[in-house]
């Protein structure tokens, strides 16, 4: 009788881990035939620049509202290669397992990265399973790394943002922090708070066939969350940005969570959205291309690139005073994604 | 005054983080200028096929004789895409660290990591930390992954083998297993064992200029050893493999050690060897080129590809009997890497 948990000998290289990859992992997540499994993929030719990323997730609890770790892994890392403007090509997975683990939630979380992938044109094509003793981990951990094809003439980067230019997002934010947060500590905060993690690939192609060269950054708002990403923008550009408090999309069932746990939004982690600092004659064009995206039917012009500075972000407040975001010190929400 | 272990919020996203990557992970693996940082790194275009691989290293204890968990990362990923024949071009990073981690041995991790790629001629070029409270996690983890570039017309795959092909390895068997076996449980086994960990892509490209298309099937035997490495060739090649047992390279401080312990040096894991199978009129040939090689000095010609049939490895042993290898069931070493 095969074992319905992970044991030790799973990560050992003989005859259970080869169980393991057979039986399970490999038709989960690739399909590739025993005969053709080498320790490395081989790919075809790639025309143009790649984009190159990688991103290891640890979110407790592995199952949350809307998603689980797997589909996380596989956004997150499809997501790092669209903030560069590439088209996912490949992406790798290395699983960290812990000795326990039920077969059947190991089984769940592979087939949400084949899905993940599959809706974002990605192919997952290498992979790497160990095994730690109990206590030495929590549950899986999941690294993905994937090269991108970056097609000619984009050009992004988070120094590259002008003054004048505008700030938009394509959502409302904190869904995912959020989701994570009550799940973990079983909070009864809202029952619709689920999380946005989703593939922005497609969303940047939209986005580039509506405005090309006159984006400038893209990124995507995860750990530390909108104001984080902004500061991080405004510091690598040299740049002021000011934010606009009441254009902030927001659900309704978040704002009140954040308000209850004395948690600011703008600090929690999303995993389905982006920033995109535009060119300021192009910004009306890109946000008719979101909202007509289903990845963008809550987008919103937020802010602009106010000044060239040596990098703060601002609010303009609903009352219309002013006020400078600053990067938390430490930890608001650990083990977010 | 910074902290000089490794906290939660070092994962956060927020200040903590930012310094641990500014003051500490970006100097010492790319010293990627921060206005430079980015999602995802972008790579200049490459020419030809791409090999891409992953592993994650969980090895028990982090330092070992002769190396630590940083090189170990490095190589072993550098040889995955050498075994695909590529020639490495970019590195990813992925740290899962524990809080209360010294950060003192974190640097010490990270300083080896890119002293390793930089004798291997990687770049690290993309890199992510994340951080987990203490017990759910075991000092460090890491991921690397890799992007390779295969030189045309080298076309490798396990399932190449041919009967009267030549079966041949760099060196000495068994090393690094017990090189952490022994440091791990504090045995005084013998105080000349070394971890074997080395880059192999030098010496690939030494094979390939000596025996270039007669060189079928390159393959590491790490996690599983020599004869698990080899049940996979034979299974993937369909063919018979059979082994001399005394020309199989087994230092005597290893041979000594195994004998104590119970255990086969067949099985025990090597992180800087490798299988290359020949061509039976290249062989000779192959064999003198790895001997004037550093990694190589001590090469060996072990066995043949004996018959086309189901996948099996079998052992001409010193007594001239012969025994068939089997893969072991579960686990021999654990966290061996």
């Amino acid at each position: 009788m095969k074992p319905d948990i992970i044991l030790l000998g799973h990560g050992s290289g003989g005859k259970l881990s080869h169980q393991l990859l057979d039986d399970i992992i490999i038709p989960a997540l690739s399909g590739v035939a025993p005969e053709q499994q080498n320790d490395a993929a081989v790919l075809p030719a790639v025309d143009g620049e790649l984009a190159f990323t990688t991103d290891s997730y640890v979110v407790d609890p592995i199952f949350f509202p809307g998603g689980n770790i797997g589909d996380l892994a596989v956004n997150g890392t499809v997501n790092d290669l669209a903030m560069a403007g590439a088209v996912p090509v490949a992406i790798s997975v290395g699983l960290i397992l812990e000795e326990g683990l039920a077969i059947t939630e190991l089984r769940k979380v592979l087939e949400s990265m084949r899905q993940a992938a599959d809706a974002a044109g990605a192919k997952i094509v290498t992979g790497d399973t160990k095994v730690v003793p109990r206590g030495k981990g929590d549950k899986i951990f999941i690294n993905t790394a994937g090269i991108g094809r970056i097609p000619k003439g984009r050009n992004l980067s988070g120094n590259a943002a002008k003054p004048g230019d505008k700030v938009l997002i394509n959502g409302a934010i904190g869904d995912h922090g959020m989701a994570v947060l009550a799940s973990r500590e079983g909070l009864e905060l809202s029952s619709d708070i689920e999380t946005d993690s989703a593939a922005l690939n497609d969303l940047v192609e939209t986005l580039f066939a509506a405005c090309g060269s006159h984006i400038h950054v893209l990124r995507d708002p995860t750990r530390g969350g909108v104001a984080t990403t902004l500061r991080e923008i405004a510091g690598q550009s040299r740049v002021d940005i000011t934010l606009d408090e009441t254009a902030l999309p927001i659900h309704e069932s978040v704002r009140g969570a954040c308000a209850i746990l004395g948690l600011d939004p703008l600090f929690v982690a999303n995993e389905g959205k982006l920033l995109a600092i535009v060119a300021a004659d192009r910004a009306e064009t890109a946000l008719q291309a979101m909202r007509r995206h289903p990845a963008g039917g809550e987008a919103a012009i937020i802010g602009e690139v106010s000044a060239a500075s040596s990098g703060r972000v601002l609010m303009r407040t609903t009352i219309g005073g002013l006020r400078a975001i600053e990067m938390l010190a430490g930890e608001q929400l650990p083990r977010i994604c």
